[in-house]
């Protein structure tokens, strides 16, 4: 299968900031152990801190033909209705990951305005939130 | 008169995302359409995924004198206080379109915090509600 | 065509109230420079001040054979889910039009029942916004 | 026993309009239909789209001798205080009847201004909620 | 002084219904009541359950010459934006009037759309609010 | 026919606690009247205090053979989204039905989370809102 | 008869503050002027800008033979359950009173937590509130 | 690894009701292919309409030896703080686990009270949302 | 006197889960320690995690002759409607009690839905709260 | 021990206004009660209508030597912050109580900015709230 | 220049209480290090726990020729609409001032009543928030 | 020291668009005037339309070396939780600055998303925002 990591705003300081909330991996690091678990799949990466070009990049997605994408929108989960409609325009299904577990931290982060589109959302298991996110595409 | 016509994130997948909603035509067909209808008037299109860059090109509309702003800044609308400051900042009025009826969609779309600053409001007509946002610079 | 314009409460004191707001010619007027606009087209003009006559009327629309309702309900517009019941009582298209821009004044003006029901909502042109409300139909 | 029945705004339209929701027979059917049930009892029948008049004919049911009023009042259960006010005037007892599940329809239509005022409410069985809302008294 | 009294839906019902909140006189003994002690100006009294018949009532007071309304909206003051509307359209300054203390009923009754346009509100003094709103001219 | 009655929390109580709201017959008096009046059908009677209890017995209705479930949840009708969705889940329809008004009491009783997904509501006939319900489906 | 003016924060300011909005006379010069026009009466005037000291004062008031009370606690007005609490506390009748239209301002103004407790209100007519309140308790 | 699978109220419905949004398999055969793919673990599965017996089942969790708790409260998820309360008394961990993804849905069940005290949470993937939530504690 | 002592849900776990809270007393300990101080009285305590079971020990409090309930029902104090309801039908005044400052903690947890049918309310005093709450009736 | 029992405003008027609500024994008659009854112990009085007065007397109460505050700050308990951060100020711990049961009577009431830097709350028990108060730093 | 710096309730305690948020100097302490530093310019100090006294002082500060205010209201920040109406009487401009960031503490510190009638606003700073206001009037 | 001032989207506006109320010097007059008035400290400006470059910057500004972040957003002020992430994830503390008193606006502008991760909030006084916040790390 061919997947499509979405990583979006901040998330390239992983590993860097608040070590705390979101381990001590860089995103590089997680990105590597992410493709060897998957090793019989195609997987790219991308990350952007710019809100349009992740539109731009997922309206590419279904003519690239990807099978799905793995998206973690950092804090665009939370008012990005550009991402919404993004997501909702190609026939690629999506699933939300998140690092921690967004219910558990500030109020703001408990609404996403992604998840209605996605087909499903997994939060809380740190870079394994990817990893299980790849596999619910598999099972 | 000259007419600057913007659209926002995703309108670039007009014509191809969910042709239920939005019709069949492209971007780039209904542009032709609009200029052939037009045809004694100057009329620019610009489209970006990028807020940003909107409220540039918005920045750059008085000095290249345009006589009106026909925008659809897709989901922008609803969260964008920047595309609402940038429209404020201009003197060249503004006319705020919708291919759909947004008041007959998701509840979210029904809040534009661009409309308080533009001329007027036409929604629900398709591409006409552009060819109609340039007639009201007309009439 | 065959285009009914309904105009609701106080729109007989278009003209004559708060010239700064609507403008300083009056209903007959603006009606009369609608139907000399559209003179291929036949223009009905109807208003009241009752909520239910508006109904009535909007009830009878259909077996008059129009071809579509332009209509300015004044404030009406802004709680008269009896109208609102009414536009999806008939198959005739209706257009919700406003004089000014809605969205621009008190916050209770921002709230419409109506445009769930209607087809499209042209706002903010003064005489013009019915003009092109009916224009939506012919294009 | 002599019952009041009272159809508010566009309730003219019941079999005509939206029939999915509604049902397809007329008004005027129904209340045939009401009346031959109710043989041994006087049945009167008031639709009105003018809340006023609605206002009107309730505060002349007591000096009438009416038993119950059965009151279908529309979209105007809504909002209509003015409709409320009319049926706490009068000790002609009221029930409120819908021939839809208001509940399980738009959200507006869950709240009614009405109920507080009345003995009970019935909705949900077409034309049976008048037939349930007169053999209420009977009981 | 010439003065307009202007008394909404229900309060035809004054003194028949309610006695324990609106008092036991009926509408005519109080207006009567109220031309007595204003016997050097000329009072107009009008009452109708109409929403729209009190606004065509409030269009016609300029030409009319009154100096000033007196209005007792019942219960359109929650709700009524068309009466609001019909206020604003003239220059007769009005007074918002209510028998009864409408903050101390139902939380409902604590909202008027009303007030805003009007030069000042008198509520809860019975038959003379309506006598207070009339002295509030001479002052 | 063959029909399920659902008392849920604190129905046992009836005719024992609060008498000036649900009235001085015991639940089993009811219930016997009840099969009286209904006496060519066939009618079960079920209480609970337990929220599960009552999901599990509408689960059973369906290959028990009703034709109907009358329901009066109590005061899970305000919160049991378990009971809804144990509605929902069975083809047996259910009616909601209520001893007193619930909008003429305390704010918290006016919301009921069964509606939804009920054929209809009947509210504040006492005992005769259980006759009421279970007629209905006779109609 | 016996009244008492009280006047609460800043009110001793009036006639120097915001003279738009409040008008230009003193708060001794509106004294006298009440005095002078309520000349058969006892008028007692007491300002304060400390709220425990107005709830003092009303405490007092019983005892002290007053009939009435007029009150304006101008900003008290919209949170201070003290002063609420201590009107209710006492037997005098008491009127609240506004120089300006409070529901024509900020929204925080159209809040009184004092409403429910008094006999009534009036608002809108400057100095004229005062004695338009005296005279409400000699109709 | 020992895990815990606590199924809510009407998951033993699952397979029978709206297979459209919870599939047709039972949970009984769910269940069998969970332990199949999980054949080196213990699993053990609860299911309950009671919500009282799903706490007392997660009070006992920690002196059984699990190592994991995935939970699937049904609509108990939106309400019950006692299940919330239970998993926090533990020191067993928790994974949130629904069959459909719940922000698709009706806007209740947007809302989970369970969130902030689980590990994470997955929903969108039918029954694999089980194997996910158990392999999550594996990675 | 005699005393019933209801414990809901989780308060089996006392002295066990989140000792920081709720102390190291175990709930067995805490009750001898109640009836040790209470020698004089007789002293019944009851817990369960079931709601229902909750609501029908209450029901029973009458006949079988106690002086007063002193209630923690734990999370159900958030959204026990059936509990309250329960509490209002009997005639055993009831204390509502907490272990922990409930102000003091999450938001969800300072609204009690049984506060206003009990007596009174105490909170955060440990186990004491109980004994307290006993007290009141003897005061 | 040493006690500072705080009363504040309106609280002067205890046995003499509202009776029905507070009792019918003054302020000095329950402190003498307060102080008969706990003989053994230091019991110190204040009242006051004035808030900054409470809080002057909160901070002093630390160098004072008081084991505890007792503090029914009457309606400043609604909104005052002031005595608020007062209480947080001093290193004394407060009891918040109240005479009446808060929560069975108006809205307002039932919100109190002072419960959350309190060690508890007792409400509902008379002048015997004040009694436990003491009592509860004593077991 | 001359400045007054007015403190509000509890700000006696600074350097006093809570020394985490709010630092170990006292308030005399920090007076003085702000009159050394603005040693060329006038500096009076203002602290009172009682509202109406701040509103007092403010009223005088214009006849005592004060070029600016710096004020830190303390509590009476989030709910004193007299000290706002009394800073909004005078012609001396004011600067709000707080030592903390009052927007990453509780939710209802984010709320200030002043800051629309104040120049500008300064947080977070300690006592260097006084100096920064006092120069704010100097660049 | 080493100052990074950031400046968001519109503010390359600033000096040209609503001069009213932003002032009529242009953003690099502004920042010459900041260079110069801060001569023994280096200063670095960035501006940006694009949430996602501000981001990108911020991460940037730690290994670069500032000591201190002089940001004002513009309109992400309201929205971008990116921007707030952004500041969460360095170690260079920020301060929030604003040329107008945003509380004295439109009601959109009075929420910062940003303030509770900066160290202070400066707003109203123009381009001395700039030179205040700077100062405020010197003091």
């Amino acid at each position: 299968m061919k997947f499509l990591f979405i990583n979006g705003v901040n998330l390239n300081m992983t590993g860097i900031r608040e070590k705390g909330v979101y381990g001590s991996q860089t995103l590089d690091e997680i990105n590597a152990e992410i493709s060897a678990r998957l090793k019989g799949d195609t997987c790219e990466f991308f990350q952007s801190n710019i809100e349009g070009e992740i539109c731009t990049r997922i309206h590419g997605s279904e003519s690239e033909g990807f099978d799905g994408i793995i998206i973690n929108a950092g804090a665009f989960t939370h008012y990005s209705y550009a991402i919404r409609d993004a997501i909702a325009s190609v026939n690629v299904p999506a699933v939300e990951v998140h690092l921690s577990n967004v219910h558990a931290r500030e109020e703001f982060r408990r609404k996403s305005v992604l998840s209605e589109v996605c087909r499903g959302v997994i939060c809380g298991f740190g870079k394994n939130s990817y990893i299980l996110g790849a596999e619910s595409f598999k099972l």
